[in-house]
Formats: C-alpha cells, sequence, structure tokens
C-alpha cells in the first residue's frame, strides 16, 4: 500500500540510519570491523546475571514479571542515585530520577516533553547519530557546534543561542564523546552551563561512557556544577553492564517530573522490570567497581594498541585524537577528502569503519573524517586492520 | 526551575492518568480494589521462566546480554508470525513485523509514522486511557464514537470521518475492550476496514486481550479481513506471558516498513533482547497454549462469579456488560449520575473502581459509567466488594 499521504511530516525527512547499512556489510565475519559502537561481551557479568535470575524469580517472580512504575524500580533509582552521590558528587536535592529502556530513549522523552516543531536544538558537530535521529523525529531544527580539542567552541555555541531563539536544549556528550572521543575541558562544561543559564535553555549531558576512563584526569560532570536545574543528566547501564538490557536513567529538577512521567508513561508505560531487578540486586550485592575497572583495563590496551598501530601505519598527512577513556578514535583526513569513497573502497578490502558525515547535522555533504572503534577487536585484526587502511590512505591521499 | 517557557505544547495539555491517582489509593491493602487492569500472577509461567533464562544465559549469553536489531529478534518474529498465521487467520504476505517494547509502544510508534500535529484519531468512546494519552502528546485531535452493544456506531463513524479531512486514523480495541468489555461484532469490523478503505486511514487494531475468550464464538480479527495494507495490528505477551517483560509486536503492510523501524530505532533503539529470547525459547518450546487455556478458565470463574454478585446485589437501575473474554466488566447507572462521586464514597468503604470520565475523550466531564476489573480477585474479595458497592449504589442511585 501507498502510505505517502498518510505519513506524518516529522517522519518523511528521517532516512534509516546511514550506520546501519554499514553494519550490514560489517556482519560479514571476513570483515574486519572498526564500524562498531559496542561493548566487549567479555565485560558483561554473566554469571552474576545468572545467579541473580534464578535468585529474583525464586523469590520475588510476582513483582518481576507484572506491571511495574513508570519512575521505575523503587531499589534502582535509589541505588543509581546513591551512585550518582557518591561517584559523580551530584546534588540529587530536588533531583528526581526516571529509570528509561536505555538512553536513546531518555533523549526520545526529553524531546517530547520540550521540543515543537521547529524548536532547536543544539548539538556538537559531530554528534551521536542516534540521538541527532531522535531530534530529527521531532522536526527539531539541529545547530551543529564545531569541537575544538577541548569541546564545543563557545564563542560560535553563544553566537548561536543568541540568534537563534528557538533554541530550547543542548546536547552534549562531555565525556569520551560519540564520535570524536573527545572530552570536554572543565572550562567548556563551565561555559556550556552559564550559556545554558544565561539563555535559559536545558543542557541534556548524556555521559554512557563517563566510567570508562582509563586516563588522564577526572573531570567533573556538568551535571555536578549544576545549581540551577538546567542539566538534564543521562547515564546508561549499556558500557558498564549489558545493552541488550536496555537500562539508562534521566536525573532532572524536580520542576521536570510531572511532564516526564507522564511522557514516559505515554511511551512505553514502564520499563521491563525484571531487567530493572537484575541491575538493581547487581548494584546492591556484587562489585561493579571491579567489573568496570576490568572493563577500564581492556579498552586501556585495545586503544593504545589500535594507536601505536595507526603511528606506524597512518601517513603522517593524518591526524587523530587520543582519548582517555571510552570506546572511539577520530580521524581527521586532509580537507576535501571524501571518506565515504574511502569506506567503500576500504570495504573492498575487507575492512569497515564509519565515514563523518553520518555525525553531522547535514548528512549529504561529504566529510574529510571518520569513526573507529576498538572496544571489541583483538591485537591481531587491530593490526591486520589498521596496517590495510594505512595502505588505503597512503594510496588515496 | 520554572519550566513553564521550556515545555512543548504537546505535552502541555496531558496529565498524569487519572487512574493512577486511583492506583495509589488502590495500593492500600486494605482497599478491595477492582481499578486494576493487570493478568493474574498465578498465570504466568514462572517455571518455564527460570529454566529458560538458565539455559539462555548459559547457552547464548552474548546475544542476549548485546544490543539487537531495531525490527527485533529474529526467532521471536518468526514464532510470532507464525501463530498469527494459524491462530488468527492474518494473511502475512507483503506485512512486516515489529517487536516493541509492549503494547503502548505500538501505539506509539504508530502515532509517531502517521500523525501531525492537529490530525485526527477516532477512537471507540470509551477506549483505553492509556492509548488515548498517547495520541494526546502528538497533540492529536481525538474524535470519539459511542459505543453500541456490538462495537462502534458505524454511522456516527463514517459521519465523522466525512466531516472531519484530518482523520488519519482509527484506534479500536474490537474484541473484550477496555475498559468496556465489548467485542465488536463481525458486521462492525467488516464496517469498519470498508470504512477505512473508502476514506483511506489507517486503523490500529489493538487485540492484547483476543486470545482470552472464554464463552461465545471466536470472531476474525480485522486484520486477518484485510486485502489492502489499511490496518496495522498490534498483539502483545502482557496478558498471556508476562506484562513485566514489555513485549508486544506490530504487524503492518511492508509500505510502512521504513519508517516504522526509522521510528522504533529513534524511540529507543530495540527491544530487550534477553526479554526477547526468553519469549522466543517460551514459544518454540514449551505449550504457550494450554498456559493460556488455565488463564482463560480463571477469568471465565472470576468474570461469572462477579457478575453472579452484581447480579444479586446491584440494584436494578444500574445495567452492565456481560463479556465473553477479557478482564473487564463495564457499570452504566442511570444517566446524570457522577460516578467520581461514587468512587470517592466507595473508597471511604474500602472498595476501589474506575469512574468512566478517565476513558473518554473530554475526561473533565463526569460520567455514569464505571469500569471493573476481576483478574487479580479471589471469590472473597468480590463478594465483599460487590456487596458493598451494590449497598452504595442502592442508596445513592
Amino acid at each position: 500500500m501507498d502510505f505517502s499521504n498518510l505519513i506524518s511530516d516529522k517522519m518523511l525527512g528521517v532516512k534509516a540510519s546511514a550506520i546501519r547499512e554499514i553494519f550490514k556489510v560489517a556482519a560479514d565475519p571476513e570483515i574486519i570491523s572498526f564500524a562498531g559502537g559496542v561493548p566487549a561481551p567479555e565485560t558483561y557479568p554473566v554469571e552474576a546475571i545468572k545467579e541473580i535470575c534464578a535468585d529474583v524469580l525464586t523469590s520475588d517472580s510476582n513483582k518481576a514479571l507484572s506491571y511495574g512504575l513508570s519512575e521505575g524500580y523503587i531499589p534502582l533509582k535509589e541505588a543509581v542515585l546513591e551512585r550518582m552521590r557518591t561517584k559523580e558528587n551530584i546534588n540529587t536535592e530536588n533531583q528526581d530520577i526516571i529509570i528509561v529502556s536505555g538512553s536513546q530513549q531518555g533523549c526520545d522523552l526529553t524531546a517530547k516533553v520540550l521540543l515543537n516543531e521547529g524548536d532547536g536544538v543544539v548539538c556538537e558537530e559531530p554528534s551521536f547519530i542516534g540521538c541527532l535521529n531522535t531530534f530529527r523525529t521531532y522536526n527539531a531544527k539541529l545547530y551543529g557546534v564545531p569541537m575544538n580539542d577541548d569541546g564545543m567552541d563557545l564563542a560560535i555555541l553563544e553566537e548561536t543561542l543568541k540568534n537563534n531563539k528557538n533554541i530550547k536544549l543542548i546536547y552534549t556528550i562531555p565525556t569520551f564523546q560519540n564520535p570524536s572521543g573527545i572530552t570536554s575541558g572543565l572550562a567548556v562544561r563551565k561555559g556550556m552551563l552559564e550559556l545554558a543559564q544565561k539563555y535559559n535553555v536545558v543542557i541534556l549531558e548524556d555521559n554512557p561512557y563517563g566510567e570508562l576512563r582509563f586516563s588522564g584526569e577526572k573531570l567533573p560532570t556538568i551535571k555536578s556544577m549544576d545549581t540551577t536545574g538546567h542539566v538534564v543528566y543521562l547515564g546508561s547501564f549499556s558500557k558498564v553492564f549489558s545493552p541488550g538490557l536496555r537500562l539508562a536513567y534521566l536525573i532532572f529538577d524536580k520542576g521536570l517530573t510531572e511532564k516526564m512521567t507522564v511522557a514516559k508513561q505515554a511511551t512505553d508505560v514502564h520499563t521491563n522490570v525484571f531487567s530493572q531487578m537484575i541491575a538493581s540486586e547487581y548494584l546492591q550485592k556484587y562489585d561493579i567497581d571491579s567489573s568496570i575497572e576490568k572493563a577500564r583495563q581492556l579498552y586501556k590496551h585495545r586503544c593504545e594498541y589500535m594507536l601505536s598501530c595507526m603511528d606506524t601505519y597512518f601517513p603522517k598527512i593524518v591526524s587523530y585524537t587520543r582519548p582517555e577513556g571510552g570506546i572511539f578514535i577520530w580521524v581527521t583526513c586532509p580537507k576535501g577528502t571524501d571518506t565515504g569513497a574511502l569506506m567503500r573502497e576500504a570495504v573492498k578490502r575487507k575492512v569497515a569503519f564509519v565515514p563523518g558525515n553520518a555525525f553531522m547535522t547535514d548528512v549529504d555533504a561529504p566529510s574529510h573524517c571518520f569513526r573507529l572503534n576498538y572496544s571489541t577487536m583483538s591485537d591481531e585484526r587491530i593490526l591486520k586492520g589498521i596496517r590495510i587502511l594505512g595502505e588505503l590512505l597512503t594510496e588515496k591521499l
């Protein structure tokens, strides 16, 4: 059937993520794929989860399998808030929390609560394609602010806020950003917060990778410096526990509680109770910190090994970030390079990555940058893949 | 913080569900609550789920705990489609399926894909408050069509479609409707489909209770009669397996596949993989039909017992539906009765129900109807609660 007269305006412009097409290619086991963005499965605490499932279904199956509260499972909410107070120094007074079905849903609910069609969202340029697409499904106007080595360019951010009164939201991933691996410096964090306060817009601080620091000094979250309620904080269990269980959390000023709760209720009633109980038991009875520490060591090794291979095999006209955590490296080729064309050539040689245009507010303009992921890769595949990429770059650039 | 200048127009008008307030009251264990709408926990196949969890986490933990496809876990999709072909006679050629995080999300995605702000949605009057609220979060205009004993009044439906060119969607629960317990007759089903085709609007057929028939003759789903692709079918595991695992499915014409997939992706990436694997294993290795049969017998007894108590204790000026399945009875008091006031009085006497206005397009107008639920009630509590309600009705009416 032809639905063209029936599709909503907001969905007309949104295409299936370009990354998905690349994932299809990259699913070929012969391809060495640096295109992914998933945690290493060996970091999932499988044995603990198995024990907890048996326990929960023995002692509390009715609760686990029944409807739950839209705001989330109370013991999990409390455990997360306690963790945020102690680990991230977030003052949770006058704050509320909702457990959501993954970070993307946190972004979706924030967009639903704040955005009319045509309202503006500032994002880092480049930024996480998934959330950019979420904003697009609200017919929001995206304003990309270029990234310096220490995060968003504050002068351009202020200029953007000053000139566009339709802006309601700044979307930022300040720590080990996807796709760039960049960590916003303290001055940029403070600057973003001051500008949000000055122009009365909300900051959505998306922090899925923050706990995966393997070098350098920890920086405070923007939320921990927020005394006015302008920051909505989005944390996730996907990179430090399990992505398949779809668990994340929004922490926000109580002034948003009613609308956030109604939005969650109208979107999917509540988050999977069984998953919430598994995470809650895990936080209370097992040692998540030592599990995260193992993941950090794993990613530190893979990142450093990939960087050392790049240092060896990449031509010197190519530059790249040296992340202090997270799972991504961002590569910058000489201006004018079309990394989309480069990717198609790389796939012929059995290596995949994501060209930079996928992460831009204008996905149709070619980009001279691309994203590499190392989180699930053996040394052997890193070496082989980076060598092939290095040859390709040397040949083409 | 005061967010009043920042909240989206679509969320301004949506209030926390009135039912939630009633649920808070009803959570008092001293209250006999007929206000619920949840399945009986004794119908959850706990032992099977426990076995499956152990198996899945032993043999396939990486898959269970990792990211999955936006469209859903392939073996579950196939098992559901096969079941829909054999049990519901749905022709799945040219149809696609997406596994969603509960029926409410199926409604949310359908709304996202189809509705601009101000577009119209026809619903039964009364209808399921949860999905009405979903449509409200899209700033849709709701057109309630009154229910006869055999479903929507087709003449009023046609009049409504003819006079309102903004209508894109008809939302119906044709079988054991929530809240009325009414089952739409074959002629109404065919009539709705013909009108949807004539006016080129989509029918969202929400069928969470269809498998819970305990008397009367099975009727075909509207989807099984759909040869043009106008019907989006929404099925659920919540009432026949477990609501806490948040599993439902949308079946729709392939013309909607791309937009439905992108909507799911932008909303929460994908449905909980572990839950999907549990349901998939259950469908393949256990006997869901005998489990559903047990639920049917349980609800048949509770429904018949509640009706027999109502026959004994309710005054004759009160009428009510006699459902052939599902979990709700709809009570109609003489016109002019305010069942909201009645409910407040009932709660003082330790009995709760949901006043009818909660299910109307205009929730602020008093209703002379109310909803009773029997699915989780012991005979003893049914008898005691209905006797108290009968006394109250006799006194007040």
